[in-house]
């Protein structure tokens, strides 16, 4: 059982992420982790604060001489932004220097489609700071971070992840595109939007730029595909124990993911059942199916095939013409706090995508093999690979 | 916390379930849950064994005298088929005699769509009835048995579930119809495809009547609709406090899904940010949203508003014209064995999709106010309502 | 990981144990279960109602043909004296007859040293009956039931579990009796308090036939050895993951438990470090320990030697020489309700004891070595123990 | 539902914990946490080494203002010895001086009563340091840290821990010697041994300095209670939602500890039943127990009296006359690794205690209060407890 916690504010410190349970001998290091975390700023669209992350990066514990150690592995992402920011998120009692009171002075107008109202509400507060703090994206790089570390233990067992950008708004990819493979990787990184498609990337890259223009901001949808699994991964004896129920809680459980797709996803349900599976053939003496329309996974497990999973995010919430709101402090009609100035966050959020799929995927391996070294893990799945009757496999 | 499983087999004697952490004075009854079962069969375009299923039902502990008592409850529905598989699915070992030898012949040709052949792969089995036992949609009667109570509790609080059936196949609703309301249920019930739009409802029916007629299936899209839900359910502080996640999750686990959307989902990708949220406006000295896009929750909490969740359900995976598939006795081409014959099940998974959803919400319900009995759970949730100032409510 | 609830009320209609979690091919019968049933009822000084639980027993889900298939375990106990309480105990609203309104009238002198006054205040009742149906030590028939079924699993493994008793109050066993070993179980149930040292054993009996003619209960103190475990379950990298800490949990969650301790216990505490420890010698080229003060586990993790726990349990709290107490309709000082007649259930604690031990042991073998088949667990067991050099074994 | 995560090795370069699911607006300070740290190296007969823990100490996450966010709080500890460690403990890989070659030379002669050999066994190494590293006490200083954060928050519900220690080896304070109350915490810190008796502590303090001159070590018995519990925490109706069982996991998964009691524990077992519970009395018209053997849980709850919770502590495995090993790389006979220089840790493991009590009780008190804010948690506390009837108060 894999288990992870993260902490920290926007602007506090330092975001800090804890995995417990991972095994030992899984080769680390934090030039991986700073792949990743660089990875999750990538994209056209992205606004300037993005550009400051350039995160101070640390293993408080867990690993050693570049492998882990079998114990939990905490990881320290500083803010190169926290000297602004000392006295306006200090943990401890301050007083506020002018140029204090002024950046943190009281959010009393919640901004629409964030936490911000409810939050205030459930927790207490009369302005949004305390909520928009942990609310923020920020604290995926948290994830990201883990996930380097969840994706170096699967790269161990064979196990590759690629996300890739399908839409931005309206602008999708084709239908029979082909899915980019891990050699794909580098190619994917270096596009403006992370998307395979040529020449839907400049259109991508195209209506950014009239977003941006307009004030407004854009949405889309990604997709993270994974190659290399075994069978069986999850299971259809519980409902929590599915590998698909798994992953949805996990892509949903991303700030602004709205929808979640298996394979062809909604696609699916506009086929007859005549054309919405994946037979089974015999080729050279193995079962192989002749589609991948499930996206790896039937009843529940991964079926050996490539595993797609798909996010939609909404647009920014934060909306450049910023949206109408009221403010709290006054009673009266206002305009939304503006933040940040992203026009699009889907490109990176294919690596948050990635990352959430690869610490669920990380801890099915555990479920299924054990393990407390990753040799021993390694073992345990080459043996149950090579203990599947030839008639099945 | 709120902690349930289930137990059983398709044709075996009895599902179980069990459901820990209830409070204890909701008033339930074995009729509440007799009709949500009787719904879960509801709907054109299911096959004769529907019919079959004249559950037996007990409480087994945890409700006297018809209100819940604090401790597990745990519900048995008794299987009317049981007689006729007592032997191939006898729990203890058994001589077969030649008919249950013809009824209990290993499965070995396995139905792609199914968790048929990945289940042999994962547990050791060389045929698929103990796979598909357990992996079979039945067990979805526990889940609505264990749902009703859920419900009843919710109920006490004023919190009211409504789904219905958005699409079949292409056929859909259309986008600006109105949404039904807790006393549009029965209606929704009385509707063949427990659709609220008449018009659509008709075409819906003619394309199942079609698709019996060619020998396929049909999936399609339901909807959870909750009202009165208190702002603040869920958190945005980690990723799994989420209501969205855990709503994610919840749905994704029901056999047959395939994709998952909050308020709009996916529809909300294609919109620029300044028409996908949902403004907040003055009225009558009250904060409401002016829109319902985010389909009631922000920052993964639910916001007071109506919630929407979507299920995306494929078409049934056992199709009469049957699919191709490999038998793995003999190493030969075959057709998949066929063990049913429904033409479309989405009408009742809408009302398996209720259940999860009312699991989810008892337990966020549960996270958030605590409570023993209803009257503490209740006295807490209006508390908490008048405790929220004014200026934010 | 292994999950596991339990229903159903000391004068319900039945108790319902659901077992999730444990890989297919495990042999189980419902044999085996209704002999730990009959060794849970042993031990003189058990009153009449012990001779009444004949319990009707069956598996509701997850064997097939004295086989497990992978998916949740359900067992259904019923409860023999159950025609005497159906109204009493109905699910549904009734009509009390005068004799039932006898048997459920109020119980509203609420019993020192049992969960009822507490637990009205907690749940909001004004009598004990709802609190003292769940609290009673019936329940524990579901645990032995499970119990058996793990022990099944982990007999399949090599591993053996054998209980006795050491003290009954101040009658306890001498320090430096031999342990009782597996073959030694027959022998150990065949004992009037199942103790291993004969002539404690007698003095035993002679305590408790005394207790009964003084109108008195008798408390004690029980072992569970577990023989054949491999090095290394639990670990100490965290402390809930630690094996002698869910130990600890899984056996002061037995009703009437008040101590525990793994090894020597309190006794360690008392000598000096120089003689607390068991030191590593080479035998025949392997490293073998000692002593076993440390009843087989070092830093949360199984050795590889003897476990030992021991469980201290006081004596039953509804002493015949009922106890002062407050009857809560009256606001009167009262005595006690006097509910049952056992002088002394230590003896059978064992069994409960050995139940839940094998339900955390089975959760520990899972999580080392994962596995959805007997067959899978016992490979990756075996290339574990394979693996370890020569060095360290 | 409160989790919680601690990670980093006793020479890394910090400890981190991840506290989540405490409300908002719990007041918590740096100096509440350097204080309990500073209490948890208190104690005559400590070595050297923890003069050196001089902990520089940070909130990560989670604090604002010295209040709580209603976030994961993280909280990070500095270890000032990290300088020397640099190297032998980089999480990157280096090349080691010769110093640090020395420093961190294999530690090929695993100690009896540690973690060293099964931890080699189970997770792949060859040389204990990767296991010493994690399984060090040291880990207990974050556990410390947490708890003061956890005890906070107890104490804005007017709940409040005291520790004291019971027994060093075997010199014992008398069994009615009065108990420490929330004011006499400063008196038992200040004692050489937390000990409430003066008379014992002089005994202590000789036994552990004769102890040192014979270069061997002492275990002991501490005791942790808890004034101001509303009665209700735990429940009866699963076993782990007893308050025992998670008191009973709490206190064993500290290093060292080999028993657990609750009240009088294992002396209870050699008490007639007459004799071993608290009767109910009616005192000015409220119910009261005229005695505390039970240690203030029935059927597994708070009872709303003073809570007792005792743990049992081995020696020190690291013994100064070292013990017999094996060195695994020689295969030689050997004397154990000598790491550390305590002779006692007695009564620091009193304040380790308490704050796993604390913790429990946190968690204990959200599962039946629920809220998000300090305020929110309190009221419904104070609501429960007004709206228990007088009849049964």
């Amino acid at each position: 059982m894999l288990r992870w916690l993260t902490a920290g504010e926007s602007h506090g410190p330092e975001l800090i992420a804890i995995l417990e349970g991972l095994p030992a001998g899984v080769p680390v290091s934090l030039d991986q982790v700073r792949e990743d975390l660089a990875r999750r700023k990538l994209g056209h669209g992205r606004g300037s604060r993005m550009k400051f992350e350039q995160d101070e990066l640390h293993f408080s514990g867990g690993v050693r001489h570049g492998s882990t150690l079998g114990g939990p592995i905490a990881l320290r992402i500083g803010n190169t932004e926290w000297p602004k920011w000392t006295e306006v998120m200090s943990a401890e009692p301050v007083d506020l220097t002018e140029v204090s009171r002024g950046r943190g002075a009281p959010l009393t107008r919640p901004r629409p489609g964030h936490a911000d109202l409810v939050g205030m509400q459930k927790y207490g507060f009369d302005e949004a700071r305390p909520i928009l703090e942990r609310a923020s994206a920020r604290e995926t790089a948290a994830r990201v971070g883990l996930g380097a570390v969840a994706r170096a233990f699967l790269g161990e067992l064979g196990i590759r992840l690629v996300s890739h950008t399908l839409a931005i708004e309206t602008i999708r990819s084709p239908e029979d595109a082909a899915l980019p493979r891990p050699e794909d990787v580098d190619r994917l990184d270096a596009d403006p939007v992370r998307c395979f498609d040529a020449a839907t990337s400049a259109a991508m890259v195209e209506r950014i730029d009239r977003a941006k223009k307009e004030g407004d901001t854009l949405g889309g949808v990604v997709e993270v595909l994974v190659y290399g699994l075994p069978p069986g991964l999850g299971s259809h004896v519980h409902w929590d124990r599915r590998l698909d129920a798994q992953l949805a809680a996990a892509i949903m459980g991303i700030q602004a993911i709205k929808g979640v797709e298996i394979g062809d996803g909604f696609e699916t349900t506009r086929r007859p059942g005549s054309q919405a599976h994946d037979p089974l053939h015999l080729q050279d003496g193995t079962i192989v199916r002749a589609s991948d329309r499930a996206g790896g996974t039937e009843g529940g497990m991964s079926t050996g095939t490539v595993l797609r999973v798909r996010a939609g995010m909404k647009p920014i919430a934060t909306v450049p013409r910023a949206l109408p709101t009221v403010d709290v402090a006054t009673g009266e009609q206002a305009k939304a706090h503006h933040q940040r100035s992203d026009v699009c966050a889907v490109p990176a959020s294919g690596v948050v995508a990635e990352a959430m799929v690869a610490l669920v995927l990380a801890n099915a391996v555990l479920e299924k093999f054990g393990g407390d070294s990753v040799a021993e893990t390694r073992r345990n799945l080459e043996a149950y690979l090579a203990a599947i009757p030839a008639s099945l496999a």
